[in-house]
């Protein structure tokens, strides 16, 4: 089983994972993704992954078999195991913990060659709508703080498989970023008696030079601060600390936004590796209701070098203002 | 000039910097590290550099000539400029300043085909002197708050020229990451009435697991948890909050300590690419007697992913302990 473990000074919880290689050079280098022959992810190897634990599916369809849309199954290779107690203790000078946890996988398609966007519009729906039923799913095991839910797209965005999937994560501390997002939005609160994520979203419909898609219900937009060349955040316009909250008449809304996006930034840099993570609140805890949450999308086109490690503190060769106008002018809009 | 803009949720400030490109795909590839041609950095090409700032030299030789050791000058396309003031102010909702700093780059040796591990052991010596006289002399300057060094080893942990060289950037605010280090050390202290670092120390000399190396003076180990394959933090035995008060009589004892810790890593890994940064207390504001300087050496060999980036919660796949068998028996050591 993988331990966490806690830095002694910063406080950060760390998976140490059980996964061992033999050789010095099984660490060396990242694998390059399989391009073709089998895929345990396609209609029909269904038997190849671990049990589904949910799915959308036609009708008169059988679990574990084809003709599903979108599938959930735990991650083969899980970085924290379901079954165990914590069993918090020391270690010498040191604190430990189980590394007991969820990790499951979406299977967002059964076309081995889409990608979010390229994705029907209505299969964009049911995954929005299935990230959502794992959260609240989840939220019933008492031994979980945190339920991550995350894509990597492209190699060197960490993704091992080239089948469309994302990954959720459930883990028993809160991580160490987001309580860092609580803690700011709780004092930009105490000082302001309003949400900074509000705040933006306002400035941002003002400014119009950052905002990449709008509609109705949500907002995407280059944040002012970005870290990352082509940096996106994707906001519901209406204050919720929490995603799992989300109306089923606001799916449609979200599906739209953010695959409006990703279209841009397909369009603009030709299927660029990227992350995006969905920031909520912590679960089986005190909720705080200053939060927002939200969706980070994150380009993977530079490497993040040792000024960067060493500081938090991030250089950005691309102005976030820059950037819109070249995912703009790319995809023909001249808003 | 660039900018430095400030995250309004995590108080994280970003540069964001002025150097542009002009198409999409200008951000997309890193470029290869030139392996031949022309190098700036090789002696006789001093006057492709801007002027040297400081340099080791043989006796009688001059400024901007060969004759040099180690050798200080200004990056050509820095990161913050040293001309003109901070201008703080609100951009909309927003926090901005002017990007003043400094950016230096230390040319460590004449030998192109040099690295940390293969230095001459003097020059070594020489390259940690020339880091503590930089920090001594940027501390004079009242804008800046934080000077950071750090290394980038190998293409993909971001340099981008191959002749050996390090950096310094001095910051006119300090960053995030340190400032929590700062609150981490302090909260510690105050529970416990001790140093974390000096309480690491002890309980790694009792342990001995992850020691890599140990002199009179200093001793380095894969922290307990350690968040990437082989990470090694390099301590000064004796409790010191800031590096730029190094004694004389300690360079060779750290000098032979780092060496021998990067030549292990080295020759397992075959000159994997790696960060490594100084980390050391802020300058020309309180100074805080509960910090422990120490560098962090940082192999780049996985790719980041979404997790990582979401939640600052990392899976390292290498327990740190097996990190050091794997050090210690390829460089033939049965400690």
């Amino acid at each position: 089983m993988s331990e966490l473990r806690r830095d002694p000074v910063l406080g950060r919880w760390v998976i140490i994972s059980s996964e061992r290689g033999d050789r010095p050079s099984d660490f060396i280098a990242a694998k390059p993704l399989p391009k073709t022959g089998f895929c345990p992810f396609c209609p029909g190897n269904e038997d190849k992954t671990p049990p589904e634990i949910d799915a959308v599916r036609d009708s008169c369809t059988e679990p574990n078999k084809p003709g599903w849309r979108v599938r959930v199954v735990s991650n083969k290779y899980p970085a924290l195991s379901i079954e165990g107690d914590l069993n918090k203790r020391a270690r010498g000078i040191y604190d430990i913990m189980n590394g007991i946890g969820a990790h499951e996988v979406f299977i967002e398609t059964p076309d081995h060659d889409k990608t979010i966007s390229t994705l029907e519009p209505q299969n964009m729906e049911q995954l929005m709508w299935m990230y959502r039923e794992r959260m609240i799913d989840l939220e019933n095991d008492e031994r979980f703080k945190y339920i991550l839910i995350f894509r990597n797209a492209g190699q060197s965005a960490g993704a091992s498989l080239a089948h469309p999937h994302s990954q959720l994560i459930a883990t028993p501390t809160v991580p160490k970023r987001i309580t860092e997002e609580l803690n700011g939005a709780q004092e930009y609160f105490n000082f302001k008696d309003r949400c900074v994520f509000c705040d933006m979203i306002d400035e941002e419909r003002d400014y119009q030079r950052r905002v990449i898609s709008e509609n109705d219900r949500f907002i995407s937009f280059a944040p002012f601060a970005s870290r990352f060349p082509f940096e996106m955040w994707l906001v519901p316009k209406h204050h919720d600390p929490n995603f799992a909250d989300l109306e089923d008449s606001d799916i449609s809304a979200l599906a739209q936004c953010f695959q409006k996006s990703l279209k841009y930034l397909d369009k603009a840099l030709d299927f660029p590796p990227y992350n995006y993570i969905i920031h909520t609140i912590p679960v089986n805890t005190s909720r705080q209701y200053t939060y927002h949450w939200h969706i980070e999308i994150i380009p993977r086109l530079t490497n993040i070098a040792g000024f960067e490690w060493g500081t938090g503190f991030y250089i950005n060769p691309v102005p976030p203002e820059q950037a819109v106008e070249i995912l703009r002018s790319a995809n023909g809009d001249s808003q």
